[in-house]
């Protein structure tokens, strides 16, 4: 499947300037030397599942409120990353069993902080693409991950409300325009006025990496049902910049976007 | 172990400016209030690896170049994530087994292009943060992926000389700054004038790839070994900037730095 950003087709709640998409333009016309990331993959699919690997892992369809609510009380004691993978593997420890409850959740750890304090990819998101990873091989896990990254980026998060929440105050909500732990984080702060070690600020991002955890029980759930259908536009940075990227250039670069070097 | 960045004493090759270091001993000072990323880990651990997880995983000596040239071959097929963990998975399969042999590669594919295209974490240190989760429990794991991630951030790569190379010319090596697919990929692709779709930009990512599959199988062989000694500095974001962040703020947002809220 060839997933190609629709360059002026702006996904909702992002941004693209003019000079974005006349950068976006420029490549799409670069056409086929851009095609790595968009390549087809089953020959990869069935190369790696070789050897004994076991491949899709079996999945049933998952309670998304329970899961959220468990990524939420998990964000407490394990943060994001760890807990949205406990989110998702609790029922089908439960309901499946093998591979989900020997592997061990905590090897996730380097998830949190987007890679440990690093404000790199936030951790929610990272560990849901590996679980879409084991459920859904070859070409489903792509335009899934990709939705759930668009999602993330465009939603305004929190949206999911703790059944037993830590903190009882308001919130404010916001979007975080990309799936960067920093920004993510950052944008927030800034709309809540809060530090990074208060008690607001831990109930958002345990109530964010809720709302990944019910996001990704979701679309799984769908898939399951055989009514997930990938969306038709999702975000492919490399086709539409010229580089992998996010959207929103101007938001880092200001006015002075760098061109990337075309052709082959 | 607590884990905090030592404000002023410079990480090699990343340039701390005086703003950002004012910004990274006003964090210090805040002190408890932001020790979500630094805290004790061995709680957390212990509850975790229960119920039948199988953690860690064992582990034995890997040799390291082989460990490149696989990645490096590899990455032509299924690019960066996939392909480090295809070079430190295979000598582990062959010598230790399961889980190593059933745990599915082609799960990992998200990590390509910094999360199919977005430009986020390089996969390369994605796979190799998770391998390292597998292998080392509890606190070993933390500072051994910001040591990595660290490295890749600082070093000119790629390190990595392919036995077998699929381009015969030079390629210039580049400090990516942070360990973030756009900035790698984008400053290298600067400093050679080649795009994204050339075959000299494929080389450098599969020599990246090779570079990191290597590097990583190093550290574990030197933790395997009880050799493995924590650096004594690597990068706490949340501590010395007050949220997630990387160390290079002006690199992104100028003269413009944004200063987080204070406080509990």
């Amino acid at each position: 499947m060839k997933q190609e950003a629709k360059v002026g087709q702006n996904p909702k709640g992002v941004d693209l300037c003019r000079r974005e998409m006349l950068i976006g333009a420029g490549a799409l016309m670069a056409g086929a030397a851009l095609s790595q990331l968009s390549m087809v993959v089953p020959a990869v699919a069935a190369k790696t599942a070789g050897g004994g690997e076991v491949w899709p892992w079996p999945y049933e369809k998952i309670d998304p409120a329970r899961a959220g609510e468990t990524a939420y009380q998990a964000w407490y004691e394990v943060f994001c990353s760890q807990a949205v993978t406990l989110g998702l593997f609790q029922q089908l420890r439960e309901t499946v069993g093998e591979p989900w409850t020997s592997f061990p959740i905590g090897s996730l750890r380097f998830g949190m902080g987007g890679m440990l304090g690093w404000g790199l990819t936030c951790g929610a998101p990272v560990a849901s693409a590996l679980v879409i990873g084991l459920v859904t091989p070859g070409e489903t896990a792509t335009p899934m991950v990709r939705e759930l990254l668009q999602w993330y980026a465009e939603t305004p998060l929190p949206v999911y409300a703790a059944t037993n929440p830590r903190f009882s105050g308001e919130i404010p909500r916001t979007t975080a325009q990309n799936p960067l732990c920093h920004q993510s984080v950052g944008r927030w702060m800034k709309a809540a006025d809060r530090p990074f070690g208060s008690d607001e600020r831990r109930h958002r991002c345990a109530s964010v990496t809720a709302s990944v955890a019910y996001r990704t029980a979701e679309l799984l759930n769908d898939w399951k049902d055989g009514k997930y259908v990938a969306p038709k536009s999702v975000w492919d940075g490399a086709a539409a910049m010229g580089l992998p990227s996010q959207q929103n250039c101007m938001s880092c670069h200001g006015d002075s976007v760098p061109t990337p070097p075309r052709g082959i």
